[in-house]
């Protein structure tokens, strides 16, 4: 089944704009007439017929609109890697596992301190396709480590640290644990971060015994949360 | 804590190659007389002393020889894709998390029929020094489904799909599970492959309700099968 994303969504017919438009007509070949499902992110599927097909916007009339209940998935906070590729994979599968916040920080050991959000985006539009996810998960702009523990505090939150001395997340057995976890850049968290962690109600956790690059951990932790 | 890799370990000392001396003579200047840890990729790591630098090699005295047990890791087996970056994405992400062996197979809808081994080996390598891996996992020649499938009957194995009605993996809770999983490619199994799976006793699971991409299902079952 494929899945179309558009921004642009009237009361009685959609558009696809750009790369979508262009990969519904020329690759996938469909036609006028041709019916397909679309989504908005925002929770909304559409099941719709094509009407026109232009150079770069595929107009079609909705048939029939579905609202898609919004999951409860955790969220993560990273920090920055050097590594673009990296951070884009991250983004990948997380989304594809099921992510509601993503949000990168400055921390201690970043060797990076800015990311280009837009190609971020893109990446999510076509994670959130490949995987069914009708509700797009939200990246946040870059905070520092210290602002976003404030702005999370007194709530409790994980903080994942690759230290043999935490519990193991996966054997974290409240019945409501914390939906939010915080993985470390590479080189982990500075001693003083991890306290002051602990110290604005953050729970130590490690992702068990392997040393794991930051796009991996965070692909564990979610998982993790994720599990029923 | 930098590890080095190296195939060749003599009783009395051993020698870093190509790229492993250049890593550690050029890019962290280590110099005659410093100290290096070095592991085999069988099991054993070396507390080194270096004695000679060379063009491509670097020589040292091996001052302990420490062996590290194996771990119990899963095995997973995966319908090839088409893509080759996510092949490797899939092979890197395995082995930081824990696997004992990455089987590459011909299913009914894998877009490709060979996989070179050799660059594999390499991300292997440095997939399992990041992880502090002292056993590398191993990569078995690509077979086709049946014949997998063949080799491991009567044993039990899981098989994972896209399927809403399996018992999803982290739910299953018997004592002693299975430490084998299959992976469908892009477009999964063909149903007479999940029949020919289940009569061969693969027991049938998904992943959760997201539909992943063969080397996130990949990850997210690693990571389900390696906790406690």
């Amino acid at each position: 089944m494929n899945l179309f994303f558009t921004n642009h969504v009237a009361d009685t017919f959609l558009v696809l704009e750009d790369q979508e438009a262009q990969h519904c007509s020329r690759v996938l070949r469909r036609q006028v007439g041709s019916n397909i499902l679309v989504m908005d992110g925002r929770g909304y599927s559409y099941e719709a017929s094509i009407t026109s097909i232009g150079r770069s916007e595929v107009r079609a009339d909705i048939i029939k609109r579905t609202y898609h209940d919004i999951p409860s998935y955790p969220s993560i906070a990273f920090g920055l890697i050097k590594n673009t590729t990296r951070i884009e994979w991250l983004v990948e599968k997380v989304t594809e596992i099921g992510v509601s916040h993503i949000t990168p920080l400055i921390t201690a050991r970043s060797e990076r301190k800015a990311l280009k959000i837009e190609r971020l985006e893109k990446i999510l539009i076509s994670a959130a396709k490949q995987s069914l996810k009708y509700h797009l998960p939200i990246i946040q702009p870059t905070i520092t480590f210290k602002d976003y523990i404030a702005h999370h505090s007194p709530k409790p939150f994980f903080v994942a640290s690759y230290d043999p001395t935490h519990t193991q997340l996966s054997e974290y057995t409240t019945k409501l644990p914390p939906n939010v976890i915080i993985i470390g850049p590479e080189g982990d968290f500075a001693p003083d971060e991890l306290q002051m962690a602990k110290n604005a109600g953050g729970i130590g956790v490690n992702l068990g015994s392997s040393r794991l690059r930051t796009e991996t951990a965070a692909m564990v932790a979610i998982t993790i949360l994720n599990m029923p």
